[in-house]
């Protein structure tokens, strides 16, 4: 993924040691060319596993999880973070703290999306601690479907969420992982193990 | 735009005679081949103009400006209905009536995405009355930018969004044009034309 990296190091903006800010090519601009390349990758890494489903979040992680299922050939699910009207209330529902905003949102699908059976990845923008693919994870088994893996564009490694879904059972592959934001500086993990 | 017209008539439910509910293709289960269709239309109607640009607004304007975008290599950006934490303080803001929820919203676009000078296309799912997309214009306005056309996957001609959007000069190309939805039946206006 170095399309990914090289935009990260050129364009993110480390905003203190645990919040790093992509809006120009990832979360509220978005480069069409690098969410190809995005969609392109996670539909490598998960080329062996079933998948007829992706389920991801509103707004940022449609992008990568519609390039992704441009590749895959399978629909694309996006949870909701406040209730529609015009959804019915044949709703899954999922409780999702936010540490950045410090609230708690429900997150919602529709149970006509999300059946028993599915094989479902989960794409999302960032993995920090969990708490969105957690939410995301328990739609599925809610439906009594079944997590293929999760897919993330950026982790940051230096927080637990990689940690809390691998021991709940989940395979994550993340196309960036962040070993530290310290010193106004982006060091990716393959970074630090290549210096070893 | 054969696919998606075929997509409305066998998946979308009318709900009433001004709502069509189209979550299982469009704006909540999202069909990926369809979502490409719809961005290669768009580039193609819009293939004389100039574009620098896609606006749309989250979540369901996101898959239909991103396809485009693939196809015309610009980048897209989309406005937000609250603002965020990380966003700056540098922002571009349009109030926003939505008929069907009753309430006004503020949506925002950072001024750092939406610059003098850009030539900017305006993607969204639906046009109804036009609010959201006047207040997509307004934001490009603000910026000294230029709108260089507006995109509607989904027209409900039966009311007068495009009316006034071509009141205040702008040019609309909606792929499938609703003239109306009673007795639960979708009748497209170009349908009623050839029934002449």
């Amino acid at each position: 993924m170095n399309m990914l990296k090289q935009a990260i190091l050129q364009k993110g903006v480390v905003l203190s040691d645990g919040v790093l800010k992509v809006d120009s090519f990832l979360n509220h601009q978005i480069d069409p060319t690098l969410q190809v390349d995005i969609g392109n990758e996670f539909a490598k890494r998960f080329d062996e596993v079933e998948i007829t489903k992706i389920l991801t979040i509103e707004s940022s992680g449609i992008a990568p999880a519609l390039t992704t299922a441009i590749q895959l050939k399978v629909p694309v699910v996006f949870a909701r973070k406040k209730k529609s009207l015009t959804l019915s209330s044949n709703l899954l529902t999922a409780q999702v703290y936010s540490f950045t905003k410090k609230e708690t949102n429900e997150i919602t699908v529709s149970r006509d999306f999300i059946l028993e059976g599915d094989k479902v990845l989960i794409i999302d923008d960032f993995l920090a601690n969990g708490e969105a693919a957690l939410g995301l994870a328990s739609l599925v088994e809610q439906a009594r479907a079944t997590v293929s893996g999760i897919g993330i564009v950026i982790e940051k490694s230096f927080q637990p969420g990689r940690e809390k879904l691998q021991n709940a059972g989940y395979r994550v592959e993340s196309l960036a992982r962040i070993a530290s934001l310290e010193n106004n500086t982006v060091r990716f993990v393959e970074q630090l193990v290549t210096n070893n």
